[in-house]
């Protein structure tokens, strides 16, 4: 595995990760994204529907806790999650929470972590957590970590703790890796913690990087967790501590803007929880990510700006389906404004459900609880996030970036 | 439209209906099922995911109820409902009630019956009845009927006057019927009601012949209605009156051995919500229909029978997953006893389930409640539910419906 750096822009890092895989075949553009999964599936979405989009991430994504009460029946099975999954050739990584769920806090000690499966908590300890990787069986995977300390309120000595024990967690998973046959060909990415405090997140920066791992994980970034500033300048006092030529993913993070502003914190690899998230709550991202390279071709394309920008987000003026958790980069379908809309959820998009059905229909299906509501929406919202991303790039690679940036967030003004 | 009987074997007529659509070109095989679906969609799967299974019913069945609240947008849109759900060529046909959902009695007048939408009950005249089905633009269409004699207890005054009723509603239907652009090129069929006392059934039905229909349809025959044996000879005395070139459709019918007996009793056409109700309570068709032509060749088949035998149904041995609706053609996915089985739900199946997942991972999502389990188990079902009545039409075709018979009920006696 190793990141190739074509351009660094504004602080973001445009490039490639290669070598990924076990037959080294693949490879990952960063900006980019993880593929989300849960329990090896992109939610609603048979593996050859997934893969009717275009721009798909070679790497999926699976978590230990969806995984972990498995244990024994994948040891059993001995072939891995991808195989056991039916996944198409893909790199595998594993982390430990999925960033969708919350984690109760209050459950770690020196030595454990715990997730929680649908049959209840589940402790594990670094050889548990090594067993369990084991047995999915991925190309990349976190080190055990300890992320409880992302509350502003947590005391510098409880920060100080969740840092030494991540790091010995770190140590206890680089011995067992060694040992471990299904891991050999894998890599393992370290964890940094530490909280809102600077000298702990260097520390743990500093620490996590003289270990031989792969590449990097920076938790406790999430949404909820911090004012938006302070990540920031968190994040590029990390980045700086970190060799040029290991990527750094970052969790729990989604939302155009903020993957925005962490790219150029230096962040490299996303998850894609947030088009499952907008999904959910019955929701079609409709951000507007294009920039013309021409501006004299402004308005000849299919998807012009001036249809995008005309979109009212139904999150300015909330229905009573409103969901208090909507950005300003979705509209809310199940509002009785969508139910003789006639036009596709983005006009232009050519993704499976846009090309194929109306938002009056898909309103339709959300207001009768119809199962295919969420397929169709799933199949658009991944494309269009995969769209973003793939525009990041280009417009890094243009020398675009601000426009690019002014384009994104000028739904947040509407 | 036009139904040509090539045989009747043990009073099961084997025969296709012809001339069926808008350009007549459709044709369907009888006894055969129409493609069930919920507001216009077959419940989980996209157009494309459907159509990866062989053997579709060229006939798309949508209902009054999923529709009704929809009447004002189906009218602006004007291109009906085939257009509106972005399915494919299809013949539509459209029926009152949805057969899964419960229907609350008491709601009848002698002007009106009343649907349940997801905003609440709709009132229906004939007028507003054939309102909506001409925003739906189907080839086919039952008449306005009153079904709510089924009731063991129903006295017989009241069952006279639901047949009353019911001829009362087909006559406005059938004169509204002309006046109708939309509908001009549709068919109508007449509601046989008259719940379980034959004199009404049979008044229904001849009162019903007499009027110039399409087909028929059999109402108020579903599961809980009544004993199969006095449904049986009902069925058989209502055939018996009605014309040989008209088909006949039982609703509320879909179990295996009551689709064989109700074949028996001359019925053409069943809906197929059975293999939706299978998935929604997690569970997947596995009965074997397969009659070996040739009895030397027994034993290579990839689907043998002793495979398919030597499955013990979980419904014998409920788990505390068990629904109480489970019937003997399915397995209980959820049940434990599936968490390390990596055969696909059906040997030899080749639906894209069967063809790609093993039980084991179809369970690990049921009991992880994840999404793509319901699409998994619906592709699998209706495949499953689709090759029992293309086996059924075979055995009658090859004189073999007696062993058909045994081999599809010999799972009820495990």
């Amino acid at each position: 595995m190793k990141l190739e750096l074509s351009r660094v822009v504004q602080g973001c890092r445009l490039g490639v990760l290669t070598g990924l895989g076990k037959t080294g075949q693949h490879c990952l553009d960063v900006p980019g994204c993880l593929l989300y999964t849960r329990c090896a599936t992109v939610p609603h979405l048979t593996q050859d529907t997934l893969h009717t989009l275009s721009d798909l991430p070679p790497v999926t994504q699976v978590t230990v806790e969806s995984l972990a009460e498995h244990q024994e029946v994948l040891e059993e099975f001995k072939e891995g999650v991808r195989k056991f999954a039916g996944l198409h050739n893909t790199v595998l990584f594993s982390s430990l929470h999925d960033s969708v769920n919350p984690n109760p806090a209050g459950h770690v000690t020196n030595k454990t972590v715990s997730v929680w499966g649908s049959g209840g908590r589940i402790e594990l300890t670094a050889t548990r957590y090594m067993a369990i990787q084991a047995a999915i069986q991925p190309d990349c995977y976190q080190s055990m970590a300890e992320g409880e300390t992302w509350q502003a309120n947590s005391s510098r000595k409880r920060v100080r703790k969740a840092v030494d024990r991540t790091l010995a967690h770190l140590d206890d998973c680089l011995m067992l890796h060694q040992k471990t046959q299904e891991l050999k060909q894998a890599e393992i990415f370290g964890v940094v913690e530490g909280g809102d405090i600077m000298e702990e997140r260097l520390r743990s920066a500093r620490e996590t990087a003289k270990r031989p791992v792969g590449g990097f994980v920076l938790d406790g970034f999430h949404s909820a967790a911090m004012n938006q500033d302070v990540r920031g300048q968190l994040i590029q006092a990390i980045t700086a501590e970190l060799p040029h030529e290991k990527p750094r993913l970052i969790l729990g993070v989604g939302c155009p803007d903020e993957v925005i502003s962490c790219a150029e914190a230096g962040v490299d690899l996303f998850e894609s929880f947030f088009p499952f998230q907008v999904t959910e709550r019955g929701c079609a991202l409709n951000f507007n990510f294009t920039i013309n390279p021409d501006p004299e071709t402004a308005g000849t394309s299919s998807r012009t700006v001036l249809e995008l920008n005309g979109e009212t987000p139904a999150v300015t003026k909330p229905s009573k389906n409103g969901d208090e958790n909507m950005t300003p980069f979705e509209i809310n379908l199940k509002d009785k404004r969508y139910q003789d809309d006639f036009r596709p959820l983005v006009e232009g998009c050519d993704c499976y459900c846009c090309q194929k059905h109306m938002r009056a229909y898909v309103h339709h299906l959300l207001v009768t609880n119809e199962l295919l509501a969420g397929v169709l929406l799933m199949l658009h919202n991944m494309a269009h996030y995969l769209g973003f991303f793939k525009a990041l790039r280009e417009a890094i690679a243009n020398d675009r970036l601000q426009d690019f940036k002014n384009r994104v967030l000028s739904c947040r003004d509407v």
